[in-house]
């Protein structure tokens, strides 16, 4: 685990994250998902409405590559964004099970290879902060 | 010009997006930045604290690819999340002159190719939004 109680409680404190993945002919794409984080294997499962048919969820499928990023801006004077990024792998995880409703069951589940992380319960003025980037440790391989 | 009147007036409204690049290895990244919009040209142009050392400006004068998404989340109940989506092609471009302070004048300007937008100016219960998804007709192609 290589999250630190700031970031877990200010991730668990959002209600948006932004997923980019790649098109297999090298589009990009991003947009606003919802998100859960579990805390204690380090993943982010985003759900979504059709999700299992989605470009993002098809582009998982793909190739495995992902960025993930949950940020807001908690002052506009001083200018303060605060922001936790993942680089990382995905796996494209289909329900076993049809739960009903719109949303179908399908996952995108994020493991985490890097974090970068700027601004997270640090107070000082915003042009002393520095990005804090790390590799993860021990991340799980996707299952096969 | 492909954006509607509803999303110019929306995109200038919103203060951050978050641009996805891909380095040189094929790693995805993802972040929040501010941004300026002409509607005149349909760009969008990123600028930002020590911008022209920074790796989305290297990804992007690397391969110039490119996506951007404004979103926001204007209601929690009923859940409304409100999106413009931009694929395209970007430019790193250096500042002629040191502007001075911490911004060094360098711009990544956002080309859009494709526009995806949700919920914007559509006050629907939220079940029952479509993505509109376009391709953007005329676009520039960058500066050698």
């Amino acid at each position: 685990m290589s999250f630190t109680a700031a970031e877990i409680i200010y991730l668990a404190s959002q209600r948006l994250g932004r997923i980019a993945t790649v098109h297999p002919d090298g589009t990009l794409q991003v947009s606003p998902v919802c998100y859960t984080f579990d805390p204690g294997t380090g993943c982010f499962d985003v759900a979504g409405i059709s999700m299992a048919t989605s470009r993002k969820f098809h582009n998982v499928a793909d190739n495995g590559r992902v960025a993930f990023v949950v940020d807001d801006l908690a002052s506009v004077d001083p200018w303060r964004v605060r922001c936790v990024e993942i680089r990382g792998h995905a796996e494209a995880i289909k329900a076993s099970a049809e739960p009903g409703g719109r949303y179908d069951g399908a996952i995108i589940r994020i493991h985490p290879e890097r974090i970068i992380s700027f601004g997270i319960d640090d107070d000082r003025d915003p042009h002393e902060l520095t990005v804090h980037s790390r590799s993860v440790v021990g991340t799980a391989e996707p299952s096969p």
